[in-house]
Formats: structure tokens, sequence, C-alpha cells
């Protein structure tokens, strides 16, 4: 490709609302250009990259066995109230309307149309295992799209399903997506981890993230790197840190913090390792009515008839895990207590609440250390004040026992730093990451509510085992870019630059001798298959290289007359931005070098 | 490819709506699966067609100097506001709301947006010519979707837009686009037609479609073999039939044609040959008021302040064409005349109107032809009765001499074959065709209406010059099946089938001397680069045969013991269904040699 038959565009400003570092090098590199909130124009020098990362997606499923086919953007309602989704799904769902006043959605995935098209094409155990796969563009309406296209509202995701005959059968389909993914993320040069996640709204019971390792990036990640334990933070076990609960030492003693709501402050206060006080949350559950002939009025939603208050204790120093939270028997569907809720149930404002003493009876929800902590500080349920030598067996298990209750205890906090690897081979050590694939093994959930089933061997109707698998390919420009940059811009992994040589020779116009050389190394690299651009633009070497640095091609080969006198080139790899000189005649194998070291 | 590791899925039967040859087969040949009404899943088998098709069109207009980029599906209002078109453009443009209540399209073409990063990305003349293209989803929310992908609502195009200087530079940008397409079209094995074409809503001033030729095509062409002029009926020429008026030699006379409303039934009565008649037909043109300070009240219509009425009249075998009408001067935005309209106008009833002796004044406008008619046959504005030997210098021009009014003589009708060619060098012939591609040169309709100008050599800001040129990917699959099927199903071109050849083993599973012949020559075409399907389904023979016989893979080579024994195997060619046997040995040889011709 020559410069002059493409669009090479640079800025020397980011946008402002671009926050974060990839958004702004692939806006000032010409990569994207916002058309919308959340919507971009894919310039030729980012689709390029996409197109990169497309192919190696393609590859990697075809040799997995998994067939390309093409779903629709525009999707009937009916199937998703068939599956219940398009009650379920936020607003994030774009629900439209065509001429006729009929109900559409723009697809943010494909399980209903999928399952759709498999019960009609599988009837036998024989056609299985099939996994299908699109590559497609996507809407979600995000309520505040930002990070460009790391959270954008159109994006390219690959989605592939696979349809397995039973459970084991499904799971190894789970394990070939899992092994492919591995390979697509090696291919790109990627720094990534496969990580144990949570298997959210979408459901199911296994289900792993890819998320490529940056400082920017919106999720946390527990790995081990004694054991190679990882998981979302969201999912990581967190151990009980204290064996068992020691006899009580202290009384229990109510102590004045006037001021002091959080933690940290009544520890400092008190002269004490924050690790001695307990925090408490507020959470409520609503009951309500029950759902008649099984149908819901999609009119409204379903009158409350109580509302549960549960207390949830996590030790000072730590922080509570909302999705634990939500699997603990009977919070399922949880929301944060309201102040006048609070008031009622402890006669107290929130900063010096605490499970002694309530005003009200609440359900209490110990986490696993919090359990075995003996003179610990906690809320009194008095404005400014606290207790401390709080302990389990005098102060507390009596009046739920009086109730007939028993203590909950479960692990409702997030694992931090230094937590000791669920596995038990080593501690933990947090990262951050960037998601930018996800597997899950569905089971039956969209096979059961479309009835997807076949015909087993056993001559009995089945149905289908399901697993879904999505890369992000917009997401992961992104994410590559948040991992491989410095302060001259991008840094691209060879395996999806937009280019993988970049010639700038120096007076193109004017020097024949430049221009021959340049032509001739441009033929070369051609020949032997390198994806060479060659900068005929005619701009000075400041703008070229400025530009060049900043669109990030992993190899750089400057020719300039000064240079050619001594029969040499410059031959410049971008990371670590390490030059040499190379002779003329030997810069083509030069570069290769450089390029496969890339 | 095996087709146990792909989805090999072919009906009986075809869908009840499948109305034309290529949907049927399509469907039939589990190439497409429709999920609601002009909307298709691509399924495996029409999407390596689909993807055979993009590749095409890809390379050549990579080659032509193009540069692809990705426009979004979902583009928002403000820009077709700016262009106009969001008040222009009829209910095929799905308009929608985000969550947040702000106007969003789903994209039918883009102009508007194209012309948006041009206006930011182009400053000076030196950044031109630049061609931009896409190939992504459209949506146009057709009333009534038919005929499967051929006219769809949701559809895959590539749209290219290119901008230049000036109008010079800007031809050549157009003839660029219109080689290339012949090339793409001639790629993909198709018997096509570049026609002249109406510029239409989208404006501009010299057009072009690509048609396809096929008997079912929707679009009529007028094609003249001695000279090679082809153009849409809607666009040909028709020239007068006859050169100049003789005298009148009959008398005008009212002759009873009771119940005789349509030329042939008067011609029949009369014992006349159907060319001495002439058809009458009404059409109106509402004058509205003026708008005011340019913008027009988007809450209503403008209101109408006066109608004209006018009578066109074609020769009694003649059509009349709407277009050509359209711009005869005074007649833009007509409608047909409503019963009313023309009692008041004509006292009389349709069937038996006619120029002489209407009951008020009305524009006339006569066909080329009917202008030198002479002692013709016309309505007499009398239920029940016509004139036989009207003439214009007798009977018609001295009325409208006396109201001060001419007649207007404009070619208003359809050609038809046998009509002479424009161009003067035969006779012209009508075919069908279906329209593949359009090539637009649009001069500065919307780099005026966004603003999107240079700075020319001459530093002064000019406004670009623009083409644009689209290609029906989807549409193409439907077309090409259109022209090539016969009664046993498709026969793809070799360029855009979805595998060039099939190896159908007779008792792949039972015979180890079939299978491992049959490996062997996968393995062969293979290495050779043939895209082969190996059918390791174990069908039996007749369902195998008529699979691929549907499905239209233009070579299949059939291997079977009795075959064998004799170290034979058997290469069909599709089209054609020419058989041969040949030696096992040269079966590699002999498929890439029927392929060549294929």
């Amino acid at each position: 490709m020559k410069a002059s038959r493409f669009l090479v565009s640079t800025l020397k400003e980011a946008p402002s609302d671009a926050e974060i570092t990839s958004h702004r090098l692939m806006t000032r590199a010409g990569m994207i250009k916002r058309l919308a909130g959340g919507i971009y124009n894919y310039m030729p020098m980012g689709l390029r990259v996409i197109r990169r990362i497309e192919n190696i997606i393609r590859e990697e499923m075809n040799r997995a066995g998994a067939i390309e086919l093409l779903m629709p953007v525009v999707q009937p309602a009916e199937l998703w109230v068939e599956s219940g989704r398009w009650e379920q799904y936020g607003p994030e769902l774009l629900r439209i309307k065509d001429r006729h006043g009929r109900d559409f959605i723009l697809q943010p995935t494909s399980e209903e149309v999928i399952t759709d098209i498999a019960r009609q094409e599988i009837r036998s155990y024989r056609q299985m295992p099939k996994n299908f796969y699109h590559i497609q563009t996507k809407f979600r309406d995000e309520r505040r799209p930002r990070f460009g296209v790391m959270r954008g509202r159109e994006f390219t995701m690959k989605d592939a399903y696979s349809f397995d005959r039973d459970r084991e059968s499904a799971l190894r389909s789970y394990q070939a997506m899992f092994d492919a993914y591995c390979r697509v993320f090696d291919r790109m040069g990627l720094v990534y981890r496969p990580v144990a996640a949570d298997t959210g709204a979408i459901g199911g019971s296994a289900s792993h993230e890819f998320q490529v390792i940056a400082d920017t990036g919106e999720d946390a990640i527990a790995w081990c790197p004694d054991s190679g334990y990882a998981a979302n933070v969201e999912l990581a076990e967190a151990l009980p840190l204290i064996e068992s609960r020691a006899a009580a030492a202290q009384p229990l003693e109510k102590v004045a913090t006037p001021g002091k709501e959080r933690c940290e402050d009544v520890a400092e206060l008190l002269g004490l390792p924050l690790d001695r006080t307990v925090k408490s949350i507020v959470l409520a559950v609503d009951r309500h009515e029950p759902v008649k002939d099984g149908k819901e009025d999609l009119g409204g939603k379903p009158r409350i008839v109580a509302t549960e208050i549960w207390l949830l204790l996590v030790r000072g120093d730590h922080d509570l895990n909302e999705v634990k939270a939500g699997k603990v028997e009977g919070l399922a569907g949880f929301r944060f207590a309201t102040a006048a809720e609070i008031a009622e149930h402890f006669g107290c404002e929130p900063g010096y609440l605490g499970p002694i003493g309530t005003a009200k009876p609440v359900r209490l929800v110990a986490d696993r250390t919090v359990a075995n902590m003996s003179d610990f500080v906690c809320g009194a349920n008095d404005v400014g004040f606290h207790y401390t030598g709080a302990n389990w067996d005098r102060d507390l298990l009596p009046a739920l026992a009086e109730r007939g209750e028993q203590l909950l205890v479960a692990d409702i906090r997030n694992v931090v730093e230094g937590d000791p690897s669920p596995d038990g081979k080593g501690r933990l050590v947090i990262q951050r990451g960037i998601e930018v694939g996800h597997v899950f093994y569905l089971g039956t959930k969209y096979s059961s509510a479309l009835n997807a089933a076949f015909i087993d061997d056993d001559g009995k109707s089945k149905l289908m085992e399901m697993g879904c698998y999505g890369i992000g390919v917009t997401r992961l420009l992104g994410a590559a870019i948040e991992q491989n940059h410095d302060e001259r811009g991008i840094v691209w992994p060879r395996g999806i630059a937009p280019f993988e040589v970049v010639i700038c020779p120096l007076g193109y116009a004017k020097s024949a001798a430049v221009r021959e050389a340049a032509d001739a190394l441009y033929a070369e690299l051609l020949e032997a298959g390198v994806d060479v651009l060659l900068d005929d633009r005619d701009e000075r070497p400041g703008v070229m290289f400025a530009d060049w640095e900043l669109i990030g091609v992993p190899v750089r080969v400057t020719v300039g007359e000064r240079g050619l006198k001594e029969g040499q080139v410059e031959v410049l790899r971008r990371r670590g931005m390490e030059m040499e000189a190379v002779a003329v005649g030997e810069a083509g194998a030069a570069v290769r070098g450089v390029l496969a070291g890339c």
C-alpha cells in the first residue's frame, strides 16, 4: 500500500471526551471517528486492525470445528418474548417498531435466533455436536457509553453457540472453545488471563472470562502466581482469615466516637488496627405476591407484600461483594435499604450501625472472617457511639438463639491482595483486566425456553445442552492499545498491526536515489509477503516519524540521502525504539528479522 | 471441508411465500432461512457465496484505488436532517429512538455520514481524488418485502463514495468505478448489461445500472444489438415512429363504440389496426402556496392553492412512461387525476376521453409519434362514442391557438421491441434485468447540503464533486440464481460457488477402497488450492446427488466400488450435467480441467 492511495490522518489533540489512553490514541491515530455517543466510524487505519482480528478469530473458530453463518442485526420480538428476555433485559436492549408497528430489537447477542435455527435444523443426536458462530454488528444502548470502543453502543462481536446431546459433550465443546480462545489471544500477541467468572444474567453453571491485563481495566482479577488460580474478583473465593474464634478477652464497652462514621476513622480514634473493626451494610429484600397462572402482568410490576431487612458484616478493611451477597439464600434480588428502613430497624443513622441491640430484629449474615473475630469494634446503634470488645458468643448469639435463629456465615467479601488462594497453594495478587472474551456453559436455559429438543439414541426427546462464546472484536482494538503503548503512541503487536512495516523515504519527490531505494525495498518486501506501507506523501521527516510512532507500526525503515551515501538505511523497532543502520542490500532481510521478533 | 463438519441442510419443499425461482432454490438448498418478513439468516452454505462475492468486490474496489472503512448501521438523525433526507425519505427509512429519546435511523445508504467524514478529512485539492467504500448491513423498511433476498429489508450492500475537485475529475472517478463494476460482474461469471439509468431521487446527472439479465427481472432494459446502446426502459429515448404528419384524408366522424373502453376493443370494433388509435391519460398537478422563509412547516403539508389538469396522448399500442412524464415542464410531481376531476374537465367517464371538445380547457401533451399521426381514432368525451378521422391541423390545433396555447410534444412513452435505437444504428430489443449495481454522478447535491468544501489551487473554497456507487451483495445471490439454474436446482458460476468441487463417495463408511480413493482425491485437490467438499455423511447416493444438484456445486466426483473396480471415478459438470468416467490416477487433473471450463 502506498500512503497516497490510503488515508493517513492523525490529530495533534485528542477529543475532550476521550478519558482513557486507547480512546485518545485511536482517535489521534485516525483509527476511529466519533459519529454519535458510543457510535464510531471505523476509519481505514482502524478497519485494517479489525480485519486482522476478525481473520485470526475466524481461522481459529474454523479450526475448532465451528461453522460460520450470519444472523440479522434486526430481530423480531417474538423470539425474545419466548425466551423471556424481552421483559428481563433492561433499556440496553434497543426495542424498535417497524412501519407496521411490529416490535423488533437490535441484537445485543443472538441466543434466541440461534436456538430457533437449531430447533429447526437439529433433530437427531447424530447431528451433534454443532457449533455455529457469526461476526456481526451488535447494539447495546448503554446509558453512558464511554471509553471509546471499550463501552460503545454499536460494536462488532464474534458470538458462537454450541449444541450438544449431553452435559459431558457440552463441556468438551466448552473446552474446545476455551482452547481456541487461548490460541486467538496468543496469536494477537496479547498478555491475557482466562479467569473463572460469575455466570450472571445469562445463566449457566461454568464460565470463564478472558481478561487482557491492563492497569486501566474495569475488572479486578484475583490471580495466584504459585498455583495459576485466576478468577474475577466477583467470583474469587475468600477464605476465612482467622481459623477459629478466640474466647472473649475484653468486656463489651460503648465508647464515644463522635463524627467517626467510617471504620478507618474509628480505628484511628481508638488506636486500633483496622482489622479489629467490623463494617455494617444494610440490605432489603422485597417479597412480591405470587404470580398468577405462571404469567406476569406485563403492564406493571407485581405488588410488594413484605420487605425483609438484612444486616451484613464484613471486616473494616474488606469490601462487600455484591455478586456473592446475591447468592446468599434469601438475598437474591436484594437492594440497599432506604434511610427510613434503616431508621426503623436500627433506631440510628448510618455510620454507627451494628448487630448488637437493633431496634427491630434483622436477618444477620457474617462474612467468614468476621464470624471468627473476637473482641471486635462495631457500631452501637446510637449516633456518635461504637462498641469495643464485641464477641459473638457473649454478645450476639444468645439474642439470635432467643429468636430461634442461627447466624448465617458466608463468603460475602471481595478478596484482597495477599489473601490465601482458594486452592490453598499460595497468596493472591490483584490485577486489573479488560474482558475481551467470555465462554459460558449454558445448560438448557435457552433450549428449554424455546423447546429446542432432539431425539437421542434411546429414542427419547431431550433438550439440547448449549454453550455460548463471545469475543469483543472492536473492544479488542482498545484493549490491545491499553496494553501496548508508550508516550509516543501505540505499539501494535505484529499480529494485529494495521501494517507490519512502514518505509519512510526522506525526500521521495526530490531525490531519485531515495525514491529508487525506497521503491526497491517496497517491492522486495511486498514480494516476500510483508504487509508494508510506503509513505510517499513527501511530508517532512518530523511529521512522518511522529505519525508512524503514533500509529504504532512495528517496524519503520528510513531511507535518506545521507544514509544512502554510506550505503545504509535505518531500521527502527517501534517497541523500545531500537534503531540500527543496515546495508541497503540487506535491508529486506534485516526488516524481516526485526519483524520476526515483534 | 468435510460435510460432517459443515451444515448441509436441504428441503424437499420450498416455503409457500417463495414466489420466484431463486427464493425457492436458496431456501431449499439451505442458503437462507427466514427470520421475519424480509429478514433472513444467512446459513453456512449461503454465507460462503456471500463471502466470495464480497471478496471479489473488495479486490476490485482496492484495485481501483478505493479505500475501505466501516460506517455504522445506526446513524444519528442530525446529519439526515442536514441533508434534507430525514423529511424526504419515505417510511422505508426506519427511524428509531434511543433510550434517551434521541432520533436515529438504520442506514439504507451512507451519503450523509461519508460526506460528514469528507468535510472533516479533506481540506485541500491535493487530497483528492478520494474514494471510500464499505460493505455493511443496510435496512430498508419495505412495505411488502418479497422475492427473498431480492427485495429484503435487511441486506448487505457495498457502497462507495468518490470526492473530486471538479466535474472532469469526478467523471474520471465515475468511469473508474464503472470499469471496476464490469470486472466484478465478469469475475462472478454473470451475464449482465450496464444500462443508462434515471437518476431518480438520489439526484445527479449521470447514472448507470448494472443489470443481470434474467426473465424474472423487475426492470425492463432497451438494448440495441447492432450498436450496443442500452438503457433502462424508464430512460430509453423513444424516437417518433412517423416522420412527418400527413394531410387529413378522412372527415372527423363520431362513431358509436358502446362498452369499448380500451383502444384494443375500439380498434377491433372498427376493424382498424391498434396503431391508428390514441390513448388518453389524465394527470393532475397541484400547486402549493409558496414556502415561507425557505422553511417548510414540518407539522403538515403546504396548502394546495391550484390544480392543473393535463391530458397526455400516446398511441394505442404504447404505454405512458411516468418517469419521462415527470420530466415534462410543468408536470413535476404529477398524480393521476381523480374521477371527479375527470368528470369536471371532460364531462365524461374514462374510456371515452379525448382531446377534442373537452368540457373545460386542459393542458395537452402529445407523444412524439402521436404528434405526427393523422386520421386517428380517439375518445369523443361522450360515453359510448369515439372519433375517427381525427387530425391535428383541422380538429385540434385551432382550438389550442384560440386559447393562446401551443401543443407540447414530448417523449412520454416506453420504448417497445423493434423501436429504432435512439443512436440511429438499429432496432431495440427489450430484455428483463435485475439491478445489482448502480453508479451515480452526484455533483454537489450532498456536498452543498452539508457544506463539504475544500481549498482549490487558486486558494478559493469550492464544493467537492461527488459520486456514489452501490452493489447489492445479498441481492446478487438471488440474481445469480435467477440466471443460473435448471430443473434440478442452482448452477453456480465457479467464481461465486459455495464450493468448487464436491466428492461423493458411495459407501464411505463401509468400503475401505472408496474411503481411501475419496480421501486421496480430497487431499490432492485441497493441496492444489481447489475449494473442495468431501461428502462424508454416508447418505444414500440418490440423496447425495439430489442435494448437490440442488445446491449447484460446479463439479461433482462420484467415487464408488463399481467404478473403482475398473479403476475409474465419475466426473460430472453440473452445467449441462455432462458426465465422464476418468481413471482414478487422473481424477485430480480431470477435475481441474472441467473446473477451468466452469
